[in-house]
């Protein structure tokens, strides 16, 4: 840690380890593929971990993404990303070279794809059930139904299936209402497919979001599962009941610049660029839990202490008295993100692993 | 425009350039120093066209910061950060090539950088008006002379003056409450000035924040200026009245991914990793306002339309019926962003000047 100069994103690699075994457990006793979602860490080394837990197919959400895991070796890459017509000539580099999917929603989308991918290409169906964000509403089956028709009729892509990331759990009030979206995602995306399996035997469903995959044990209704943030958890996996405390495998190392006992606050080196502005609301605003580092990782969350306030460089602790007393101009603490795939993507150049 | 195929920072140089000679014939006129601040923008190319405008020093926000410009041969920097005692190596690299200036705002900082730094080095006093993120409380005049008589005794240190940033100017509900929040700064920090001068006269007094530089007209009551935001202005200083809807030199071009007529909006690739989550609330809340890239640069925003989610990757967009018939998949759009300082942070390697 004396080399730790500047917010610096720091990986505990034995709870990063027991997350991804523990998923890979869940998937395999359901008989579910893993394909897990590269986007929270974007990191080789961390990427390199689930090979021991047999992982060969992962999930990424652009191109470029998509293109540092090829260069490293992986062979079987989905993009769950709707498909951007810009991107084509990118497409056709990955498909010669691995196997890719993508993802669709639109008959305009499969059109642009259908005129100029020119290698085999595989395409998933986004539906949406919910979240509203992109996808196809599950009820406008002729929109459906017209996307496979145009996938048939291009010569390179082939349909996988039908995709969904419920993204509406994390707005969910409780666990209880995260199994019931899980079940709802479910049962539209098996009738989908009950539907289209006579004609397209090959075809599968998957889902997504880390609150389903952490909270439901049996996952056997879908084929594959793409969970990406339970890599790391934060703080909003934690409230959102996904993990506990001591599964958050990363925290951000903030030196300490400035001590305040006047209003009980501390200000570290470590403001939005390294954070994000990502907060929570929990009888007030918080953009972070602060911990101390212990020889083998870090403590449990300093009570009564949090993030209140971010600028560009700057987070501002507040704190009691007492924490206060015991912190030293320079020291470094430990900040546990609230959406830890934004701050690992802030910090790709600027981690290390413990 | 056909080159862009990601979410990609628009910059037009003529209005770039506009708000730069703006500033710097307001400093010209009030006969203060313009330093700016160089944290917005982060690049070679936007500094260097300071230099037109005879603008010889600058400031930034981080030691990697001064590094990555000292390289590009500019050579007086003020690092407008809390001095970090992890990186008093860093310092010492750079007062030996350039003219420093740190910042402290405590006896233990000053002590830090008394006992290791070993080349000359200019020190602020950073004073706490009223924002209250860092500096001295200017009414703690014995912490203020604790912090001189350190300084004194320092080797390589000398005393240069005092520094806030009225960062409160942002939280102001209308320009009034701003040309307020200026002169209570500049009244304490001539009243520091005027108590200190007789022992230091080469002192001065630096004051930083974009809405005080863009809204006062007269800043002589000012020795030094550190406005950064102002190159590009964005969403946030246009409701705070700092700048016109046509200063704002940036917009993120995002390529259609999605058109949902069902709801009215349409899904963009940029998110959260591409914009920040930062965001206004006027209404409801939003992350940005859309525009239509022209020949030379963009329309003023599209009525009732604005981004109204963000995901890692993904924007989402509310707006019209009829302007929704308009827009095809894969176009691009341009939005302005709520916070041009992190957008422009997030795409650093993914920027082009028009």
């Amino acid at each position: 840690m004396d080399h730790v100069i500047r917010p610096t994103l720091i990986i505990r690699e034995s709870v990063c380890k027991n997350n991804i075994k523990r998923m890979a457990e869940k998937a395999a006793k359901s008989n579910v593929i893993f394909r897990p979602h590269f986007k929270t860490h974007q990191s080789e080394q961390v990427g390199n971990w689930f090979k021991d837990y047999g992982v060969k197919r992962i999930t990424v959400s652009s191109a470029e993404m998509a293109l540092k895991f090829a260069k490293a070796a992986w062979k079987d890459i989905s993009i769950a990303f709707p498909a951007n017509p810009r991107e084509i000539p990118l497409y056709n580099e990955l498909a010669g070279n691995i196997k890719l999917n993508l993802l669709i929603d639109s008959s305009e989308a499969t059109q642009a794809l259908a005129e100029k991918i020119n290698k085999p290409t595989g395409v998933f169906i986004e539906i949406d059930n919910a979240y509203r964000r992109s996808g196809v509403p599950h009820i406008f089956e002729h929109k459906i139904d017209k996307i496979i028709g145009d996938i048939d009729k291009a010569q390179h892509l082939s349909f996988k299936g039908f995709l969904t990331h419920s993204g509406n759990t994390y707005a969910a009030a409780g666990t209880e209402e995260i199994r019931n979206i899980y079940q709802e995602s479910i049962a539209v995306l098996r009738s989908l497919k009950e539907k289209y399996l006579p004609k397209y035997p090959g075809i599968s469903i998957s889902i997504g979001d880390t609150p389903s995959c952490s909270i439901v044990d049996d996952l056997s209704g879908a084929d594959e599962i793409r969970p990406g943030n339970f890599v790391y958890y934060d703080l909003m996996q934690y409230y959102l009941g996904s993990c506990h405390m001591q599964d958050i495998a990363v925290a951000v190392a903030c030196p300490v610049t400035g001590i305040y006992p006047e209003r009980n606050e501390i200000v570290v080196y470590g403001g939005a660029v390294h954070l994000s502005k990502e907060h929570l609301d929990r009888n007030g605003k918080f953009y972070g839990l602060v911990v101390q580092f212990t020889d083998d990782g870090w403590t449990e969350p300093i009570s009564e202490t949090s993030v209140i306030s971010l600028s560009q460089e700057h987070g501002i602790i507040r704190t009691t008295a007492d924490f206060l007393s015991s912190v030293k101009h320079g020291d470094l603490l430990g900040i546990l993100p609230v959406h830890s795939c934004l701050a690992a993507d802030l910090l790709k150049e600027n981690s290390f692993v413990i």
